[in-house]
């Protein structure tokens, strides 16, 4: 529950006085934040800030938010369900009035300067839109006259005063909004117009008159033309809004308490369309999309702030100010650096000059693209506004791999849209921007790829026969397969972009073309991809090559200083090793065998081991492949020299590396109907024998990961052999090897101790030939929930437990990750329909995207826990995917784990995640991402 | 660590003494059996207590463990590595042995009446066969002549003289067992004989000679002559023996205490083969087969122990020894009838009778059908022998449902093994035994079971559309599939046997027959199926119809007195229901509701809804699914009128009711090769099209469960609204009705609070509408270790937790049971193969069978405290088959769950498994089946 007390000390400066100028309101509270938003709600406390950093804001007053919480209790105590606005309160706005009157020569209800006023609500907690809110309060029939003089615009005038009448009918009358707009679209439709602005003044004078008539036959009085008691009647609205239903609605559903109230916020309004004399903008303090410290922005002059967001007309850039206003641009460039140093960050400011004169109206923190957050952090360090510790915490670390990565522009992409060239939209399986012609069948890709042509390969799905097309390829695209599917994990790995499970694409495979929508691909046509989002366009896009700022060594430089966790990658050849220690990892984390299994001119013998009958024939197989995995283990010792290197024996189900069951199925039949026979068909009769022996229901829980290996040992015999004959052979080379030989999948000890003594054994013996001694490690992955249960027992017999956090949240919510995100995660992210219409949200975050903390989490706090009593030393780590991701980070951070390790495009983000884990910790704010730990 | 400690006052009264007669040994220790064990071992507390219940046992003495543990201790202590024995112990022996000489009037190394001695290890736990044993101590090259005289059997006195002279060479002599063994071989091959039994007395002497030779040749010195000496020396060998390698290894593996020490039994040998005076026998105190109350059991005149075992000659039937010997019989009977009382269990006893005197050599509780140990316990009971709780411990619950089965004799089956008529053994999916002919069609079934033929479906595997079959048949086989393949539910719910994935049967169904190896059964063989074995024989084999005793009704119904956890059952059908009724459930725990849409007439039905584009076109054909499930309930209501009902609302992923892909893709592929088109085609390639997009890669971590019912929730709302009609139908007729609506497969409290709200609302309305109130619960299924982990707030939302162990114990293994079963698991539990060449279990137990209390039960623990934190009186119950599994019961049972549910053939089972939880639990032995709670 969001909530608030009220504090005795606050309370006695206060005494009984509710109304503060902003100005005032300010001293009150000094710098606490949070404080003065309980009193002063969340936009009273801007003004007051804004105000006592020393800009021009058009003064005015808040009404505390105590005085919300008196009226709501008197209403609830009155039987009638109203009671009358206290006086006392009314009194004090009037005295307060005075004084802005006072500093604007202007005052409320005069017929010659006229004072206007907006009436706004504001609690601790944004509630957007869920209040009330009254503008050009202080207009009756003959201010409206006074300010249609001073304006010069009669037009303008009368405008403001019919918005006025809807407004304030509606809000504080109770007049239905339907009534007044009914005669203003009477109105436009007896004069054949179409839109408001196209109303004369008559027209509007007219309109007011009609208003006017229509509020006094519903309401049975007079519109009020008394200034004071339209003023208090909008207070009294606000406090009235706060019980609104929808309001009521909106603070159950973000669970803020009832008791809160609102504050009331009393502003004089200005006018940018005053005269030539007046303007309005937005801008910067800096370069949003750079960083660079230049005030960037655009202004109109004569109009209001609609006119510039509208382009009606084209507005010119900030630099044409100082020309124009001079002393306005100097004063405005004075004002913005007094605002963002006391925001301490990049401001967004909308600005308005009312005859010659600078009025701040809104400040905020502005958006910025990741190379700008970068920039600003940096600068805003070493102009010494902020830490080093806030400068890391600037940054959204998930934003920073933009950087690393080719990406389209906006604009770019926008312009593609806008001329009917997006194509479609899949899974974003893999970030970055690519552009080639299409080729479906992947030696081809390889083939043009070697005549030095940029071509994105299109699957139906990519299996490890394809493997030479996608690395020849910029980019991938299939139309089946989730996430976790082939093409997905390889592409990650190979930092290219990939455009998965397209359902959208009909594959004509036969006719070399895809079919989306009405449209048609064809091989050799041009598309453009974009992995980070999914996107899929015909023809070229621009992509544009990232940048590396020596402000983003720099905060990178400032994370490794502050963090705790090390970061490792996941890599599993020597050319993504060597990109990842670019990055800054700290190691190899996970290493997967398998990947080196499925290159093309292995795949045979794989297979052929696979369908030996025996282990002596297996072993003849496993003979020919040693030299190879020999020879790989050597690349990437070599390229991480003096850091560690954990290495996973064979992990998937052998069947991945055989042709697909209904493929071969379709491919017998037909032969068969034809009347065919023969060796051919022998052979993949028998070959059917064997991929359908293999067939599993739930391959995912079947015969893979540590189960292979204890009953097929003499696989995971080689690859040892293998590791530690490369160690031996680069450590002979002056290379410092330190091999963590990871067993997957374990879920009971005795899994891995027995794995573990066949395989020590293996290394022992490789070792005592060589005469060398390697510095190794043997530990397991934890990514089955029982592994967790008795990670005590595990513990004894591992050196390091590696969480496998995709797994490990697959079994954990019984979520088979390819069927779970085409099938029903969505839906359970976007909301399922319920009975009233409404749709509700299963789930808040997709758990392979953003760790379970609740759950996958509690799991991994018992694994951490009983390891650790077993063994206090034991090295802890994350190699799901889950290590690149900056929520999870923390997590990992919070249960003191040693390291985690992503693909190498995600280390420099999770350098910075980790650093912003290690400042968060320490600031006592940890407890936010710690999981429920009862 | 099974270990044992010297406690202080026993060693005050044992003092410096070491020996003690197995009379005085008793005194020692009264009735603390397991101090006796401590100091006597296993063994020597036998003795004792059997020479103290009165029987007439061959008198001895026994040796304490200190003196071992002792000896031991001196051992290790002396540099050399040997110590002379302690000659203060050996004095003991012999004053001890002058008790036993006069007793018998036998003395050791007499030459007239030689006493004999065997010499025996015993330890406080049994190592069996890990230690040495010595017989026939006190033969020399004299006293083997006055054995020969005084038995008149001179062949059978040097047999005896031989085999302790090899026994001894060995075991005291270090003489390797091939040395003698050798000469003994050679002297068969010189005389052309091939059993030892054929070697004549003149032969042996021969022997005696050799082997006296050789132990020269190879020890420096002659076979000893000296009893005392051989005595001496075989207590120093059996103390040795406690520490050779093959001990220490079992006590490793077993983690018993290096320290214990064993006891050494010196005890007199007796010879039933001295005259015709003399005889051997085993009897039982009861009948094994029935448990009647007579003496049952056979003997041999003038014959060993062996002779008996051996079958050599036809033994008597213990009846006759009355005739032959009334006074031994009568002695038997009152020594037996002791020996009952004593160890107050039926007894399996061996005796012998030398010159008329009647030795009791061994007893131990015997071994007893289930028939057998059902009338026992009752009978001991009602004798005041045992007490009821005694009685409830007493029988083997996992046996009992043998009697609620027909069953093959296993004299049957051996008969029909011998003439070669086993054919073939697979997974004993559903226990009981039938007959019948061959069909391998479901149709056929139906139709030769309408004109009252007994037949058996053979199947590949079986699916829905079989389901007409499985009714009809007397049993099924399938050559492939697990323990929860469709055929293996279906018929376990009806109590119908089935041999499921029996691979060995090759199915040729063009044909209509079946091979195994090289035999060929044809439709309309018969064969006789095993379910509770496996196997499947040729031609018939008596059924035995299961025959409820008097006692059985009893023990029940003492169960029911004693248990604490209510016995629920899991039926789909009115038939089950009452089945289960009868049999003793308190309610239904699970009635799933798939197996109602998979009959004949509505299977077409489910499908046209799965193929429904839209929700409207879902809910026309859901509307005609509506009357039949409403009937279901009513009749499943009907039959347990007053008992809870709880109802798990569709669970299986809806592709489950498809026809099948690969079988599809076969058809369509022909078709297109054989150039055929048209609208049969097209019609296929549609279905194929819907099939294909239903695919999943691990279904059972797919779209099913609740997660069906959130995105499809006209399909469980139309199930809700056949629950309420139904109840509301029933209700009016007097009937009382307690549905329990679950919810499966909920992994997140918002799948259950969605899923929740929306169907009690449509309850709500059904009731409403029919203005009558039905007394319901809404809760889950707890089966996703996430729901455990979270279970507090899943609690929020759940009046009940029903424990769904099945699919528990397949996530938090990460084992899917179908593909596990057939392709690890086994190697699991039978032993993965070592390098070295031992096999090594990685698992005890089959989880599926026993629920798994480390992994598995932590879960469930955690799901119990959390529950209840929430709501303290939520239901608790397992409904996965561990809920008729004894070991998984008493888990149960400790967790405080309020009930288990299983198949209606295992209430009684779960009946006395959980009384027997409620006496463990209460006589504070529960501790050996809870989980570790670390």
């Amino acid at each position: 529950m969001l909530s608030t007390t009220e504090k005795s000390d606050v309370m006695e400066k206060i005494g009984s006085r509710r109304v503060f100028s902003f100005a005032d309101a300010f001293k009150l509270f000094e710098d606490d934040d949070s404080e003065m938003k309980d009193y002063l709600g969340g936009k009273g406390a801007g003004l007051a800030q804004m105000t006592a950093s020393g800009v021009n804001v058009p003064p005015g007053l808040t009404i505390l938010t105590l005085s919300c919480r008196e009226y709501s209790k008197s209403l609830s105590g009155s039987s009638s369900g109203s009671v009358k606005m206290p006086e006392k309160l009314m009194q004090e706005v009037f005295e307060e009035l005075t004084q802005i009157e006072k500093q604007l020569d202007r005052r409320l209800g005069d017929l010659e300067k006229p004072l206007l006023l907006s009436v706004r609500s504001g609690a601790k907690f944004s509630m957007p839109g869920m209040m009330d809110t009254i503008l050009n309060l202080g207009l009756n029939d003959k201010t409206v006259e006074a300010l249609a003089r001073s304006t010069e615009n009669e037009r303008f005038a009368y405008d403001s005063y019919r918005r006025f009448i809807q407004m304030y009918s509606n809000v504080v009358l109770g007049v239905a909004k339907d009534e007044l707009e009914y005669i203003l679209e009477d109105k436009k439709e007896s004069l054949g117009i179409k839109y408001d602005a196209d109303l004369k003044a008559a027209d509007l004078k007219d309109l007011v008159k009609k208003f006017e008539t229509r509020v006094k036959e519903l309401t049975g009085t007079n519109f009020p033309q008394d200034v004071k008691e339209q003023l208090t009647g909008a207070i009294e609205a606000v406090f009235k809004s706060w019980n609104n239903n929808r309001a009521v609605y909106y603070r159950n559903l973000h669970k803020i308490d009832h008791n809160l109230g609102t504050a009331v916020n009393v502003q004089s309004m200005v006018f940018g369309n005053f005269d030539n004399d007046s303007a309005t903008g937005v801008c910067f303090t800096r370069n949003p999309s750079t960083g660079e410290k230049v005030l960037y922005g655009e202004y109109l002059v004569k109009a209001q702030g609609e006119d510039v967001v509208a382009g009606v007309r084209t507005p010119h850039k900030i630099d044409k100010l100082k020309e124009e206003m001079p002393q306005v641009y100097e004063e405005l460039l004075s004002n913005v650096e007094r605002l963002e140093k006391h925001y301490r960050d990049m401001q967004d400011i909308e600005f308005t000059v009312e005859r010659g004169k600078l009025y701040l109206l809104q400040t905020r923190t502005g958006k910025r693209t990741a190379a700008c957050a970068v920039k600003v952090a940096v600068d805003l360090c070493q102009e010494g506004i902020i830490s080093e510790d806030e400068a890391l915490l600037r940054v959204d670390a998930g934003q920073l791999n933009q950087l690393l990565l080719p990406s389209f522009r906006e604009e770019d992409k926008r312009a593609a849209k806008e001329s009917g060239r997006h194509l479609a939209t899949g899974l974003n399986a893999s970030p970055g921007a690519s552009i080639g012609q299409v080729v479906f069948d992947p030696t081809e890709a390889e083939q043009l790829a070697g005549k030095g042509e940029k071509v994105i390969l299109v699957r139906v799905e990519t299996c490890p026969d394809d493997i030479h097309g996608i690395v020849a390829a910029q980019g991938v695209i299939t139309s089946r397969g989730g996430m976790t599917s082939h093409a997905a994990v390889v592409a990650r790995g190979m930092g290219k972009p990939c455009v998965a499970g397209c359902e959208q694409l009909k594959i004509d495979m036969a006719n070399q073309q895809f079919h989306v929508g009405a449209k048609c691909v064809k091989k050799g046509d041009t598309v453009s991809i974009d992995g980070t989002t999914g996107e899929i366009f015909e023809g070229a896009i621009e992509t544009h090559d990232p940048a590396f700022s020596g402000e983003f060594s720099t905060l990178l430089s400032w994370a490794d200083r502050r963090r705790r966790l090390l970061i490792r990658t996941n890599a599993d050849t020597p050319a993504d090793a060597k990109l990842a220690r670019e990055f800054g990892a700290q190691g190899i984390g996970l290493c997967r065998t398998e990947h080196m299994f499925m290159s093309q001119d292995r795949l045979p013998v794989v297979q052929t081991m696979i369908m030996s009958g025996n282990r002596q024939d297996r072993i003849v197989a496993l003979d020919k492949l040693l030299p190879m995995q020999k020879q790989d283990f050597i690349g990437i010792f070599e390229a991480m020299d003096g850091l560690p290197v954990t290495i996973r024996l064979l992990d998937p189900p052998l069947h991945e590396f055989l042709p697909d069951l209904e493929g071969l199925i379709e491919e017998i039949a037909t032969s068969k109907a034809r009347g065919e026979s023969g060796a051919d068909l022998k052979r993949k009769e028998a070959l059917l024998q064997t991929v359908e022996s293999m067939q599993e229901s739930n391959p995912m829980m079947g015969l893979r990961g540590c189960r292979l290996g204890l009953l097929y040992p003499e696989i995971t015999e080689m690859q040892v052999e293998a590791i530690f004959e490369a160690a031996i052979d680069v450590a002979g080379r002056g290379i410092k090897v330190l091999p963590e030989i990871m067993i997957p999948l374990v879920g009971h000890v005795n899994e891995l101790k027995v794995a573990r003594q066949e395989l020590e054994s293996v290394a022992m013996t490789v070792m005592k030939k060589a005469g060398v001694e390697i510095d190794y490690k043997f530990g397991t992955m934890i990514e089955i929930p029982r592994a967790c249960l008795t990670a005590n027992k595990i513990a004894e017999h591992a050196e390091f437990f590696s969480f496998g956090t995709n797994d490990l949240t697959q079994m954990t919510f019984g979520y088979s990750r390819d069927d779970a995100e085409g099938k029903f995660l969505h839906r359970y992210l976007d909301g399922v329909d319920t009975e009233d219409g409404e749709k509700v949200k299963i789930l808040q975050e997709n758990p392979f995207e953003v760790l379970d903390f609740e759950g996958v989490g509690k799991l991994m706090k018992m694994a951490v826990e009983y390891g650790q009593s077993t063994k206090p030393d034991i090295k802890l780590g994350i190699c799901g995917e889950h290590g690149g991701e900056p929520q999870s980070i923390a997590f990992a951070d919070s249960l003191g784990l040693n390291y985690v390790s992503c693909s190498p495009y995600r280390v420099p983000v999770a350098r910075l995640a980790a650093a912003q884990a290690s400042v968060l910790a320490d600031s006592g704010n940890a407890g936010l991402i710690k999981a429920d730990s009862r």
